[in-house]
């Protein structure tokens, strides 16, 4: 049974674990993310590696996802917000401090494979996988392959364009999807709301304690106890999620949308609406089955489970 | 030298023609498509197939291209907006019909693919077509492989939406993109311009005789004529190509978008604002080289030689 260690930098933790075949976690460690230093990022890789070999020593290869813009080759980091690599040429890098060959993965195409190979999108052959965090990522398996675009790029659903002319984007456009369907778009409603009326959002600000830490996790939390003020924030942002993926649908026609991500413990208050949206806006809707929406089962451990089984179908 | 014999059927004609494995067409022939009958529509392919195999007795297989809606199985038609067929099982109806093997995709799949083998997109991975006529149709090939998506329906781009809100489409949703990238686009802004303005509309309309005669290869046709109103009128519609596109990039980050179809004549006058709307609209623009954007090479042929190419591969 061949094991590989599946590593995910994020922007405040780097995630470890030894997987099996069946993308089963055997073991796992966790550091800091040193983000400002890209040789301190590849020395807590080394070191979460070589402690997780002291107990399997057996396996094959080490998959690392990277919240990072990879070029076409998988071994260069072409840009990352939140990391400090700039254009680096990461695989050789860490080759030359880990005992074991590694390849590198974007985070959010790490989770799709992980996702695709063990979590929702199991026997199914093209899946979207939509991580809502602050953020909307994604990552597409097509025919059974990962699809990495021919720059390297594919998959970055959070900045097609809903609303042209819309709300800005930290990206410098304006009207991104991301805008309309994450973690920051919950919070920015919610302040919106307690700012203009802070009796409709009282429940929020008695969770969140001020409007400038009414963020998205307060959203969903709020909206899970019962908070109709809430639960029309995540409804209203479900309608968005849903009018994207009917772009997505014309376009790339998948199977199923899996949604993971913190925002999706909003689960179906978030999805039913997606699903109702998709099914409006979806081109043909006359004359074939929607995609499905589902909520991804792997949790946070999507990336570092595929990540591993990148790693061990490569080098195994 | 395997021949294949390759068949578009289109709404107003039905091409065929002999096809070696270079691409090339070495015979051809076409009829008028019966519209209101399906049977007749299978009788008109048989005949031509009949008389093209007189002169090349050798070719091992019948692809045929369909402006039609075919399931996963590319064997059953969905639905068709001109064609005769709903719900038929037209690979076998075609096979009861043929004397060869025969393999059925969608037109635009089929000629998406001939660019990909032949014409400009050749020694590419990922390639997006985009075929303007009176609509805005598509055809991904990704990774070397025809992407079909997981309920064949996948390169719909034309109903993807561009604007929220915006100009109703024939397909019962609104702002679809080919409602701002089409040979109808043009035909309504022209008319439009003429209505509101004959004097600025004047070479057109002397080229057309009337406003409703105003279509889009007149106005394609005026532009190339150096009438400064449908150029404009051309840049306007480029500048929705490249933004549509923008969001085509953002998901599938495709080497180049090859813009094909009848539409495509106007060339760089809709190709140059395509293509600066596109580098200033593509996600992450400051990290990544943006796709191409060429005109697409094999004309009016691209379906029949992808088709046949398409049983060239299956049955040779």
């Amino acid at each position: 049974m061949p094991l590989a260690i599946g590593v995910d930098i994020g922007g405040t933790k780097v995630l470890a674990g030894v997987v099996d075949d069946e993308g089963v976690i055997l073991a796992r460690d966790r550091a800091p993310t040193p983000r400002a230093d890209a040789a301190a990022t590849e020395a807590v890789i080394a070191r979460l590696v070589a402690s997780l070999r002291e107990t399997f020593p057996g396996a094959v290869g080490v998959g690392v996802g990277a919240a990072a813009w990879l070029g076409p080759d998988r071994s260069t980091v072409l840009f990352s917000p939140h990391l400090a690599w700039r254009n680096v040429r990461i695989r050789e890098a860490l080759a030359a401090v880990l005992p074991l060959p590694v390849c590198v993965e974007n985070d959010a195409n790490a989770a799709a494979w992980g996702e695709f190979r063990f979590g929702g999108g199991r026997g199914l052959d093209s899946i979207c996988c939509l991580t809502i965090g602050t953020g909307l990522g994604g990552g597409l398996v097509l025919d059974g392959r990962l699809y990495r675009g021919a720059g390297g790029m594919a998959g970055e659903p959070g900045h097609m364009t809903l609303v042209p002319g819309g709300r800005l984007c930290a990206c410098g456009k304006s009207g991104c999807w991301e805008m309309y369907a994450s973690g920051r778009a919950l919070a920015r409603d919610a302040q919106q709301l307690a700012t203009e009326s802070p009796a409709a959002a009282a429940a929020m600000l008695a969770r969140a304690g001020s409007i400038a830490d009414l963020d998205g996790p307060v959203v969903t939390a709020a909206a899970a106890d019962g908070d109709p003020a809430a639960q029309a924030i995540c409804a209203a942002m479900g309608r968005w999620l849903g009018r994207g993926m009917a772009n997505v649908a014309a376009l790339v026609d998948p199977a199923v949308f899996l949604v993971g991500g913190g925002v999706s413990a909003a689960g179906e208050m978030l999805l039913a609406p997606a699903r109702e949206e998709l099914d409006a806006e979806m081109p043909g809707r006359l004359y074939r089955p929607a995609p499905l929406v589902r909520q991804a089962t792997l949790g946070a451990d999507a990336g570092l489970i595929g990540a591993a089984d990148l790693a061990r179908v490569e080098f195994s």
